[in-house]
């Protein structure tokens, strides 16, 4: 599974104070322990700050100390614009999070992304918000294909995020999120993908469910997600999930975890 | 999901000594944390030494303290008889662990189940042994159906184990396993049950490859599973993913164990 390393967020308290002090030293380390761990990609969020300003310094900062494809986490079209512009090599594999039918990000972040041909995450979601039932994601999710397939974006570089609510709302949100991820896989053939946080928001043990609802969509074939890679337990379940599903020819993977002492019982 | 307690099994070896020193005080304990924990039925298997002797021991000392529905867990029919002679109270109550399509337990074991019409798991193996494809193993569930269906046996009590195999022995058997979980439900309608530990034989981390496994498992809506009740991590497990898998309503089960403070991180 593709791992998206969630730690450079300013809506982290502690990050976000390390962007705001400009502590090159600090954010680097743990851009360089994400990608040690196993982080495919290093989201980048500024949100909260001076957007703009941050993302060109994080981007810089990042970039100083590895080549890890970052992925660039604003729903400003200018922020991601800036980003672009400031990461160094090979543009089109930065990963784009996100679009989403709503107005304003078709016509000013989907441009960003045909115009270097990144990937990029669709969100079910449009000016209406986001639909209750999986099946209007699913009218949304065949309507981002369609945008897509118009401008004859390659869809394999496509990940949707059918975006989970917390299952302290409603006890069928994951169960809907589930059933979301097979069908977009099932009918339109591209790639899903989702965060872990929102499914536990305001319920206890947040941890405990963050990890088991990992588990669940990789059995539904999510193929990426946004995670805190530092997390042991959350890669141990990664590993495992990889190895069980068939994914781990031979158990290379699990096994060399298991050497270096990673996998946690 | 309904949960088979695995302890009182004569191949866990301070258990068969249990048994052959017929420490009633130490079994009865056994059965009732087992119950405590949310074992819905007591495994109960005296394999490994006198077994028609030890099985009618066993029941009436289980049976002594619990009226948790026990499960007779053998492959020799004079056991099973011996068994559900001595069970006290509802025979068609009692589990039979268990029928396949082997010559000897169609004559002798199936006989037994239909006249108490007992609930029954049902192995996906003939006298060839276990077939090596998904496709031919639903081949071995279908028969068992029309078996059943003849003697108009409630399909409702029929748990279909498709056999897991080591994922060491190949990292497609949990995969393989999984498709029958789907195509057994899909196809045919009936309920499915595996035991956890056959997946992780000869792989270090055990537990961690178990735990995974069964949650992968009721990803593909099992109904039922062997295991260690009194391991509080697999417990977590069934709670957290009955929550998210929308099978436990307000997720009122998960919050109780929470404030029980039975859920591990």
């Amino acid at each position: 599974m593709l791992i998206i390393g969630e730690k450079l967020n300013s809506a982290i308290p502690s990050v976000r104070q390390l962007i705001n002090d400009k502590d090159a030293a600090a954010i680097q380390d743990l851009a360089l322990r994400q990608a040690a761990a196993g982080a495919d990609y290093l989201d980048l969020n500024t949100a909260q700050g001076d957007e703009i300003v941050n993302m060109e310094w994080l981007v810089r900062t990042v970039q100083d100390v590895t080549d890890t494809p970052l992925c660039l986490d604003s729903t400003s079209a200018p922020v991601i614009k800036k980003g672009l512009e400031t990461v160094k090599g090979d543009k089109s594999k930065v990963l784009i999070n996100s679009i989403s039918l709503e107005k304003n990000r078709i016509e000013e972040v989907l441009p960003l992304v045909l115009e270097y041909q990144c990937p990029v995450v669709g969100l079910t979601l449009d000016d209406d918000g986001i639909p209750k039932t999986a099946e209007e994601r699913m009218v949304l999710s065949e309507r981002l294909v369609e945008v897509l397939t118009k401008h004859n974006y390659d869809l394999e570089k496509l990940y949707i995020d059918p975006l989970v609510l917390p299952q302290a709302v409603s006890h069928n949100n994951a169960k809907m999120f589930f059933q979301c991820l097979e069908d977009i896989k099932r009918v339109l053939k591209v790639k899903t993908v989702s965060g872990l946080s929102n499914i536990s928001f305001n319920s206890p043990k947040r941890k405990v469910i963050n990890r088991h609802f990992l588990t669940l969509c990789m059995a539904f074939d999510m193929d990426a997600a946004i995670l805190d890679p530092l997390d042991k337990k959350i890669m141990s379940s990664v590993i495992t999930n990889d190895f069980l599903l068939g994914k781990d020819r031979f158990g290379k993977k699990f096994l060399k975890a298991f050497r270096s002492e990673l996998l946690e019982d």
